[in-house]
């Protein structure tokens, strides 16, 4: 009998891709359970056993043809897709039931696709056990590094974080001239650059966005920070900074993006950085 | 010659001629100087000498035919009023340091002022000191007590805050079943509770509000925690809440708001207790 598989099931975007072909290059059988109406990446050098998110039985057969031992969930499945729900039959029988992992009970649907794996017997393992070359280095990514100031704009961050860790709070602030102007929670780090960026919009207009609050008087500069939670299960929710997250920080003004090292995944690592510093942004891992 | 009066400057809404009704109660003299543009509280009990925001000369002189000594400054000022500003040959010769004081180096402009009065040597006191029946008393305050769970939620986000308190952050969180859904830092209460109403909003329309993020688990209940900063300078930085943080608190689902007593300004009290026990919302200071 072959060797067991690391079996990957696959949302939207690289990130599936990259962790199997780090695995394979390290000599792992791997097999691809693309998830229909999300996985979107080239699988064509791998085994591939394609599943439906609305189908968990399904998802334990493929899981036992891919002989399979350890499962990684890895690639968004935040945007659903429209497509899948309405295709054909079987979403109109399960319609109860995507609503309630797409709406439902828990706000990280990950953590019940996780038990249940478990319970079948199939251990579920994480990016930074499988793939540990793709999450944050220390030092400098791209070609800037932070000044003095914006360093101890990063300290400021990382000592927010640690306080906040107790309570489970946020893996992300935003800091400037040592002060912090926001704090990520249930919202995102998308959300919390974007509301950076509309505090900071000059006018009328961005008055209006703010509903009337003044705007963060720092126009320009300060420093994204990022790190994992304490208790972070990294298996169900991983921190990451991706092309995207440099975009938002490039438009809310920011100096730099510092990563926790270890901890923290770096999507597409080579369009993160050329992102980086093309937009005069500082990538760090501290 | 009289005894020297506390001077209000006036800002909008009603907390000016709260404080004066207090003070006046007492056996104060009390001289207001509302802000042109910005006052619409009747002060027709007490003496006058209106002001404009953009000639602070005005207002030295102001304050010398009021006779006062001390000087309080109440009301809001964010919502600058463009009728003010369009007003006469004087806003377009001010319009540079109009756009200053509005837009400008310090995101909370009272604190320039509040230097500049004390640099003419007027003491700037604040509502605590003259009107501390104004501020949160201990206790529930309209007909609802929080339940077991929700003390809880409570107790969690008294801890987060003062865990971040050491870094001069928020003011405000929102908890829910236990777990920290918002912080407030440079956005203000208002956007944080309607980041919540956001993040819980159903459907795809909300959705796509949430920018892909899935939605906050608990559809219903959880508590607004506000408190003091450590280092807050209470006579610039007051945090406060009233009827519209109540109906912001409702229509994001929240089950009550939790307001540190004495350190927090409940606005328009009677009005904001009638809101919150219509909507079935308790509030309480803890």
């Amino acid at each position: 009998m072959a060797r067991p598989a690391l079996a990957i099931i696959a949302g939207a975007g690289r990130l599936p891709a990259e962790i199997a072909a780090e695995a394979a290059g390290r000599g792992e059988a791997v097999a691809i359970l693309p998830l229909k109406g999300f996985a979107d990446a080239d699988f064509a050098s791998y085994a591939q056993y394609p599943v439906s998110l609305i189908d968990p039985k399904g998802v334990l057969q493929e899981l036992s043809r891919a002989g399979a031992d350890r499962v990684i969930l890895a690639g968004a499945v935040h945007r659903p897709g429209l497509g899948m729900v309405r295709s054909g039959i079987q979403a109109v029988r399960h319609l109860e039931e995507i609503r309630n992992v797409l709406e439902g009970g828990d706000d990280n649907l990950l953590r019940g696709v996780i038990a249940f794996l478990e319970k079948h017997g199939y251990a579920v393992v994480g990016v930074r056990d499988v793939a540990p070359s793709l999450m944050a280095p220390v030092g400098t990514l791209g070609h800037l590094s932070p000044s003095p100031a914006e360093l101890e704009g990063i300290a400021i961050g990382r000592r927010a974080l640690a306080a906040m860790g107790a309570d489970d709070i946020g893996q992300g602030v935003i800091v400037a001239q040592k002060r912090v102007l926001a704090v990520e929670a249930a919202e995102g780090t998308d959300n919390m650059i974007r509301r950076v960026a509309l505090l900071r919009r000059p006018g009328l207009f961005g008055r209006l966005l703010r509903h009337g609050r003044p705007p963060v008087a720092e126009q320009d500069g300060g420093v994204l920070v990022k790190a994992a939670k304490p208790e972070q299960d990294f298996r169900a929710d991983l921190p990451g900074i991706g092309p995207r997250t440099v975009r938002l920080a490039r438009k809310a003004g920011l100096a730099g993006i510092a990563i926790e090292a270890g901890n923290v995944l770096v999507l597409e690592r080579d369009a993160t950085i050329a992102a980086a510093d093309a937009a005069n942004l500082f990538l760090v891992g501290v």
